[in-house]
């Protein structure tokens, strides 16, 4: 059996004749309810019915009914919505500069202003896979627009009064747009929501550091034992990967920031005015609050999307650093009585379906399976990022809605993580205290003292006998009791001498 | 400005005390209509609040408040869900002939197949960045199922008449019950969904090398232009990769036949009995009409996921091949005037938002996008393979869902492409034709008579002189008019001779 | 300054002039000793210089000076070369029934013969990053063998007596020439080396498993403490994932067995004879003893790769496997003293230039590096065997390179982790039986007596407190000495029950 | 057959005792001439046997035959040898500011100078797979420091009068060498070798723009026809992702200048002297002329390598550029009479083994399978990079291998690619004239006057009939003859109007 039925076909799938539209739309309403109403749009191909209740135009539905590719899960993303109405609200407030009646232009700009707001999500059911340049979402947000400003503006859906390519889309191309959009999304993100997410576990990470700094344990390498660290140290590592995972996230923004708007349909600008370029990025550098500029190279901008593999690769690193560190924290928070047992991790809920009382390491699991996905996202984003063809990189979709779900992945489990774990977390010091003073590499602080050689054998011999190293030191007569007991101490082990 | 507002959190935030509770909701309930009501749920953790419409218990609860992790588009797929129905089900079956009271069987296996017919996808409200088990996620079908299994015999919610645990989940742990439903979710799918996808793609594309068989035109290597073949052949090598790669998926099926229940909590099928594994193999195999079995080695079908890895590995290799072919075609159908313009591809919508009357290979695009996005699963699912510790690997629901979508993206992606591309591609006869007799490759065929070194000195004179090669051939005195004439005959050129 | 001076470079550079070459050949041989006389090779593009003691001609020159890419280390993998000899022998014995003069074609048997034993290789200078068809390499062959089988036939080199292209190349491309050595190289391998690396490992873990079959040990699941298992049973998973290891590249090999020599150019077996692929494919197989056949498909055979991104799909899965199975046993390794401690790896050398007595399970190290590694080259496969245009995939001699290299690497690395760890693992059956009795999960066996809920009350309890589960039971009154004594035997918890 | 016979095995195999040491000898020299001879060098392993005439001591030795894995093409790369060979040289120097003995220091300075300029390279054999934390080449570099300096100061080798752990190796760990050489080799090999091979092919990229910027082409977008652009916009869009590249891999210098030396084993900095991480540190900055800084936390310099992976992700970002760059430039080239045949690619060597006169864009072949084998290897350390525990990653062999490997080749080949490909490239200007003129897409002019919806029937009517624009217009009656010709004119379409 199919785990998916026929639900998870989309609803509209009507063709060319009323017949076979309207035999094709009663089945599909036995799965869900859905408009029961239609008017008629067209676009360049002719004629098309569309929902009444909706306020998308013929390139929407033609687009619906052509990539019935992963169902609803499958939207474009709301970012990319919410752009669009930032950078449509934007156009219209230049193309009025450069002469486009404002009547119009003022009804846009409200338009889009709902859209930028999110009002009008439900009117963009597009998903993500359709044409690589976008121009679906770009349509559609040209089609939602237009007649949402021609019924501002008195008039009926389909009409055209708000025309969306000539008015909406005025001056602009889907190749500009929904490069445009993908910065804007991402940028906003980032500042928004990716970088304050990280900040929060950086905080979270060095005030564990700080805390901890005074508790001495035995240090691992190759996961064995090695000489001993403070916690505190162990953390501060921690917290420096974090530190630097902000910072080099942030080292990619400049190149986020420049919006490919003013080069139309293959960069050269064609179609727009001089000006146009500097005039729209001031614009969404104002509604934003963020420096977006013009594009210095609008060529590049269109045909390759190598600022998203570059600040995905930011992405991958931060992976990186929060693979290992929630890999740490959950082995060193093992046990509670077979494992390492050295941090005593917050319990949330119940580890187990079947063995009553178990706690388990959620939060580092969920961490690192995103970080996994995002690890994979990269990849699937360097892939798009390589294919472009002569002027135009037709990925986009791809590209841009897996970059944004690594952010927002990335960000939300972070704060998950800062929240549910790490602020939570307490050292086991009486655990601690007794693996560091069982350990047998405390012998290293004998090397400048007696050798590399003879320290060796001390360690081997107490290997060996199961005992401590001070009695296999004294017993191979290498040291005194006193020399011994002088040389090594932990607490003076955990950095370098005077 | 951040583009995702207030509403992208979980509506229920509540922790311990009910007033910053219900704060916590009422600003909530401002973002979107949502339950008004709660009831009491217990678990090992104590009482929490759960919406009253809701069947999902504490355990559920817990983890939607714990793991605020990428909002709604990330719950965990329904297949997941649809499978936990059917594996509920089996496993009260079973169950009861091992002594399990027959009136709370019957009331769990009709509660559970409703979870297998997605009647009850509300309840399941949980996102795939959880604890890594799918622990949640099983108490989710187990609470669920409990709550549904109660109130057909007449009881509450919350009240626990059918247990969770001790009834719907008997004999099981989410660490083999997670890994069942991995497997039954994906074989079905790669059986209900998947292959037909594949096929019907290959034929379409078997029915184009056959219609095209006698279309002699110009190979291309290196993207130079080489000897001829016909249209057909070139069309005969997509339709190989397709069977091939039908034959690639099906050749991991016996592994993911294989079945984890019965391993309980780390392999070994502590709390079951002997058998009930192998009857609760069968017990799904004949619900699917599947051939799934137990699991050879529960100790493997726990602690690692090889055969996800290599179930994506052949998806990741389909993905290869749909990117060469979808490359391919929109290549060769590249124009209208200045491309190579040899296929005429179907015209299903306006190609461009400012320039009129362009028509695009959007097929291919949302295609080879997807592709992108399955090699980036891929390796996403490798990390999480590799990542496993001692009884578990506990990167099973990012597993499951990256392959579950790779599988959907690549099998949706693939019926469209036939449909609305394939299916409907044409051969541009006359230009074909026009660039195969321009060719200078031609000049290949009279290797045997003239020899490798005079061949291609014809050829560089006439591409030199911008000639065609019977009149360099000649030129040069190599062979008469009439030996030209009978050697380079591109018919002629499409197999080896007698 | 630079780590790589000017050695990093090849030696020959000389273009068109004399002058010019002897200045670039005095400056290079500053660095290191190499020929110092010359001979003319002409090709199609002109003469040219080669060095006197060297077989090759024209072409492999001039690819040696277009190409200066990564150096020495970048050599064209030996394998290739070697089948290369496979193949030209083979090729000669075919053309001889088609007529190829007997003199030539035992001479091209014999000089072939040569480089197929290795004795060649000093000839085969060029890089893997030259033409991605491997035209390059071809060549190299060609020549080598045309001048080797004119010197033993009493001719001089160059002098093209026995024709690196009418004679022995003939009936050939490296289109299909290249890929039918990839085959060779890598489907050879897989059987004659990798594979038996693989058992050996198989049976070095199936014997620890039969080994450890009594010693009953703490489970682990999400690192936590779980219920118990033995360590024989632990092993038994390892053992499983490399027997379906072994299963997975075994099922790869019938697509590696397909040989596209044949298809010439594009596919069409131009200027072969009908009958040359399936004879040629007959004698490679001779040759070899591996079931190699012709392509059912040329067209496929040179214009994707899919074999190898399948192929390397299992090596992709053999590496998750071989990743978890390498942890496991470097963290069960752990210690000596504040770690796990479960097993007791074999101390091979030294394992700290600064902690002396340090050892460390250096060999999982390698492994997982290996394993890496590995997954790195398979996204670099997939990204190549993606990438293919029209009638030709030109990222062959990376797709050879990298696939035999992973493949050469991770049967390496698992026969000296097979030699040098596993086969002289031991358990710390001491240290086991301290954690096992310590455990709280064995309160698992409690469920069916007295359900999931109290039961994890007394593992909470016994948790908090610090006592043991048997204390805990008896406080809390669940139930009495004698039944907790009889429920709670690790020993009885290994299986399931009758 | 194997393709590797019994030579692919390292020859030194001798175990414990002398006779199976011989006899593996003996064998082994069969297969090529190696030392006759050996010495003793002693561990805390106790003795083994060391070829006489190599440098090299016990634990080299060791590792040599316990990771008998890839053989000599996976030897250390060489710039981590000269590196070695840079550190301890100004360990040495810095340790006598502490210290050490004169004589001795002066000695190993002597000695470290010479393994820098790689005089020493034949006594460094071991290869990338061996500890993960690379400390068989620290020690291997001690050992032959100390040999060769205890030579330069009359002693015998083996005798450890300069010891290689006390002297050479002092106040170190290789868990902060092997890091401190990795980040030398790579920032020297950024410095001195790839930025100016990118520098090298954004001028030559730019210097072509220039060239070509008053030729109007056909613009591509999503392969197909679209409005015009200059062929010198369309290289200024290649020029400008080099450009970035070069700013993208200087970004993160920063991360890559910070060296871990003085971290010791864990990060602590046991066993060094206040002081001395920062003087080492100025010590490597005045020795390599790059800003080389203490790293400001030791423990995240020795337990993770994120800042590799972020310069891979740089790499990854520039072989995502250079795929575009030369996929387009290969189908720009297409041809000569079948292809796109705008751009003329010099011709560098024959094209094809069969087919007489052809010429392939190799530079563009070899330059994507670096791009291929860079994404890759650019995975391969993000899986690495990910899998530290605790104190150490130690997967830092293989990362550092796979990061140089990746630098090389991409600069390798971008300058093979500069030098043989794009400074020599021509415009075909006839051709791209001819294909300029042809173009439906100028119609995009015609939006302004006459709307979208008009100018689409416009191009649609002209394409059907196979007629031109202007034709097309006049009859359906649009706009005059003369405003035509105003409006469509290639050259005015190639940036905004005033």
């Amino acid at each position: 059996m199919a785990l998916y039925g026929s639900s998870r076909r989309q609803a509209f799938r009507f063709g060319a004749t009323a017949p076979a539209l309207l035999s094709t739309f009663l089945r599909s309403a036995l799965a869900r309810p859905i408009s029961t109403a239609f008017r008629e749009e067209r676009d360049t191909f002719g004629p098309i019915l569309v929902p009444a209740d909706k306020l998308w135009g013929a390139q929407t539905q033609r687009s619906l009914q052509n990539f019935d590719i992963g169902g609803e899960r499958e939207r474009m993303p709301e970012q990319i919505i919410r752009a669009f109405g930032i950078l449509k609200k934007c156009a219209a407030k230049v193309n009025m500069e450069y002469g486009l009646d404002p009547t119009i232009g003022k009804a846009i700009i409200q338009a889009a202003q709902e859209v930028s707001e999110g009002k009008l999500n439900e009117h963009f059911p597009l998903v993500i896979w359709q044409t690589g340049s976008g121009t679906q979402s770009n349509m559609n947000a040209n089609e939602v627009i237009a007649n949402r400003a021609s019924e501002i503006l008195g008039h009926k859906h389909g009409e055209k009064f708000v025309h969306p390519n000539d008015h909406v889309n005025r001056s602009q191309s889907s190749n500009d747009t929904f490069p445009t959009v993908m910065h804007i999304a991402a940028a906003t993100e980032v500042n928004a929501s990716f970088i304050p997410s990280l900040k929060q576990l950086h905080d979270s990470l060095h005030a564990k550091s700080v805390e901890f700094k005074d508790i001495v344990k035995i240090g691992r390498t190759h996961t064995q034992d090695a000489t001993p660290l403070t916690l505190g140290q162990e953390f501060s590592g921690y917290t420096t990967q974090v530190k630097y995972g902000i910072a080099r996230i942030n080292d990619t923004l400049p190149r986020l920031y420049q919006l490919a708007q003013g080069g139309t349909a293959v960069g050269t600008g064609l179609n727009t005015k001089k000006g146009f370029d500097v005039k729209i990025a001031a614009a969404v550098a104002e509604e934003t609050n963020l420096p977006f500029i013009t594009a210095e190279n609008k060529f590049e901008a269109l045909a390759a999307h190598d600022a998203f593999v570059e600040s995905s690769g930011a992405l991958n690193t931060i992976a990186t650093s929060l693979m290992k560190i929630a890999n740490d924290i959950r082995l060193l928070g093992s046990g509670p009585r077979c494992g390492l047992g050295e941090l005593i991790l917050p319990e949330n809920e119940p580890g187990s379906s079947i063995m009553p009382g178990k706690v388990n390491p959620t939060q580092c699991e969920a961490l690192t399976m995103v970080c996994a996905q995002v690890m994979g996202n990269h990849v699937a984003i360097t892939v798009g990022g390589s294919n472009g063809h002569f002027e135009l990189n037709v990925f986009k979709p791809m590209i841009a809605s897996a970059f944004l779900r690594s952010l927002r992945l990335l960000g939300d489990a972070s704060s998950s993580f800062e929240k549910n774990c790490v602020r939570g977390i307490e050292a086991n010091r009486e655990r601690i205290s007794k693996l560091l003073h069982e350990s047998l590499m405390l012998v290293t602080s004998l090397n400048p003292k007696i050798g590399y050689d003879k320290a060796a054998a001390v360690a081997k011999k107490a290997h060996k006998e199961g005992t401590t190293l001070k009695a296999a030191a004294l017993n191979l007569g290498v040291l005194s009791s006193e020399e011994f007991d002088e040389l090594v101490v932990p607490e003076k082990m955990i950095g370098p001498s005077d």
